[in-house]
């Protein structure tokens, strides 16, 4: 047996823990798979008793991850302090002193990650982060490596799974969203704080990291589109599942012939689909390539062991591949650094999708032919309709179109809502075939 | 950027075709991530008129495979000749002259893999073989790099597309197995000879390969139990759907104390299930680990483009990993050559697993005490029963059992079979609940 990796583990928080739970249960089964043992031998955490007892007598400890990123005897820093300010530090300075990184941080990668590629690629070491998107699912791996034949054509996930468990019980209970994120608090599923789940920006993130992957182009988080669920109603939930469809939060990233599409929001996505019956906190990714057609790769997102598989894989990979040749390895975003794409990252106005749409309208003579004079004036092609008895003697329409740009869609929604028998906005959802 | 890969190719049949198609028209975008371009250069096929339509008029062509692997100038050979025959003296010639080999042939490496890999081992080469399982899904890869951090608990696979087909269809139509079998043949998804498919051979080599990368064995695909899906009766896919449950011809491997179970045979598992709504030709693996749970990988499991995406992602593969040091490179079944485990398969006598009986019996009283009394002698625990009329004033019983060894089951049908009560045969299926 060769001589053991020692890694540096910086935050011995949930996830830090499960890495050093699961590395000491399964070190046998690990050393077995790697050729060498995989130690933790130094550790930092704010609160040492922690560490202490979760990573063992016979390690480090320190309240700085500053000592354990300039420690020579560490070959490997595990990032998992999160955040992106001692985080990011931590992560700039280990590549300085020639280490090889594994995080679990998407905001740091997302935000931070063509700085730190960049680092890195001049030092000659690894960043891995695997953990960073859908936990224990190993997405990062497929995209990159299992999927390399492919002209990736788009990625859709259901990555976050507070939103995804909160819809679910939405579904299931006919529940308010209002209602069903107190019981999420209750669980531990949704945070006291939930708005970086429910508004998208944890599924942002995450779906940034793939779409550099798959599209071999920088991570641009700032241009991704972002929209929650806290707006979404039990009735469109009600209202889809009767047209055959079923509504997720999802991150879709899509290349198009002008640009890529980068964008989270709450979709209807037909039923049958695999996807579609993705439940409660779980995770699932689905990539279209144009050989292997669509794939899925489902799994739990969260949570301290899941996350810790994946962390533990990079660094297994790390150790694999620490001898090749630099210009050898994996390359941090699946492309060359030299290879990358420039292709912009499309405007939500610019995308082009279909659509849910619902208006409470006068029940009478005349007011369909308006309102689907207006889709054909703005060239949008209707798919299917529903229109169904509102109280006072209203009614709710809900139209489902084929494919349309955005700026269309809105362009005649405003119209619509002109309308005297409109009563109020249009709720607009987006809808994806998933094909 | 750097010299080409020179690939030479044995075999343009489907999915020889379908690698020089990709190979071709994703150039760019693979040489982008492979950091060289992947070139065909020679190409060995019995009709060389085919050969040449479809690697172009640049490949050197022959109709030997020997020529090819021969050729000092090729740097990876793909076998896609399939059988164990020339397509073995290919592979093992290929490692003997040091060249890297990517296969899509499952029985040759279910049979002789472990002489395969002891060559390559010497030689210091790679044998890849994603394609080998599941098709375009990259389940080795998952199984072998992304899993690494746990101790696996068992594989469960929707590994053939053609019997996974027939059962969608038997269940979507009610229709008998020798119909749809029939109408499989006519659309091109089953054999003229349907043997190897639907009496679980082929979906047998792969779970061998998959067992022996989870768990660290040799491969032994001539201890696999199966058993296939042309006696299953349509009556019981009807009862199983009534009970809550879906049958797929499931390949099963699992970590047992006493060894590793190795079957294939229909199953019953929950219609809940995500893997249990997987239909038609396409393929799921359902990978349980100690650390992440349950995670599952699903797509197309055969076919020219998805099968060539595998052999693609090996050639890539081995472009990166091939200035690794031999002994850091990722291990052809995952563990270490010198810590493979030495756990037994169990013979199918050993299995635990839950069971569906199906029996007919004699409408009167006492006969259900004493089908019950047999099974509490044999100390099977029985999960749910459904009573069922059945012609001749008989009536058809169903029994779900919880756990049982496979053996005190076929004890106790012995004896349920002899009492007067009960007509002809039990009809025994298995049944998993993949949690």
């Amino acid at each position: 047996m060769m001589k053991p990796i020692n890694v540096g583990l910086c935050g011995v928080g949930v996830v830090g823990g499960g890495t050093a739970v699961v590395l000491k249960r399964n070190a046998e089964e690990i050393a077995r798979r790697a050729g060498r043992p995989i130690v933790i031998t130094m550790a930092a955490n704010r609160n040492l008793d922690r560490a202490c007892e979760l990573c063992g007598p016979d390690v480090k400890l320190t309240d700085n991850a500053l000592d354990v990123v300039n420690n020579p005897d560490i070959d490997i820093v595990v990032e998992l302090i999160g955040g992106t300010t001692i985080a990011k530090e931590v992560v700039l300075k280990a590549i300085e002193n020639g280490k090889h990184v594994v995080t679990a941080n998407k905001k740091l990668i997302a935000e931070y990650g063509n700085e730190i590629f960049a680092k890195a690629q001049e030092k000659g070491v690894m960043v891995a982060f695997e953990a960073a998107v859908a936990g224990g699912i190993p997405i990062i791996k497929a995209l990159r490596e299992g999927l390399t034949a492919n002209k990736i054509e788009w990625v859709a996930g259901i990555i976050n799974g507070t939103s995804n468990f909160i819809l679910t019980e939405m579904r299931d209970k006919g529940a308010a969203f209002a209602d069903v994120l107190k019981e999420a608090q209750r669980l531990g599923y949704a945070e006291a704080d939930p708005t970086f789940d429910i508004e998208g920006h944890d599924a942002a993130h995450k779906l940034t990291i793939m779409s550099a992957i798959a599209f071999g182009i920088p991570v641009q988080f700032d241009k991704a589109y972002l929209e929650g669920i806290s707006k979404l109603e039990a009735q469109d939930i009600r209202y889809a599942q009767e047209l055959g469809y079923r509504i997720k939060l999802l991150g879709i990233t899509r290349r198009k012939e002008a640009g890529i599409e980068l964008r989270v929001h709450p979709t209807l996505i037909p039923a049958k689909r695999l996807i579609a019956n993705v439940d409660g906190v779980m995770n699932a990714v689905l990539v279209k390539g144009d050989a292997v057609g669509a794939t899925l790769y489902y799994g739990a997102g969260a949570g301290a062991e899941p996350t810790a598989s994946s962390v533990i894989a990079d660094l297994v990979d790390i150790t694999r591949l620490a001898t090749a040749d630099p210009e050898n390895r994996v390359p941090h975003l699946a492309f060359q650094p030299s290879k990358m794409a420039n292709l912009p990252i499309l405007p939500i106005d610019e995308v082009e999708t279909c659509y849910y749409l619902r208006m409470n309208a006068t029940d009478k003579p005349g007011v369909l032919a308006e309102i689907t004079r207006i889709f054909a004036d703005a060239n949008i092609s209707i798919d299917s309709m529903l229109q169904k008895p509102a109280p006072d003697d209203r009614a709710d329409i809900i139209i489902l179109t084929h494919l349309a740009v955005e700026k269309n869609v809105n362009t005649a929604l405003t119209k619509i809502e002109a309308l005297e028998a409109i009563n109020g906005k249009v709720v607009k959802l987006r809808l994806e075939h998933l094909q």
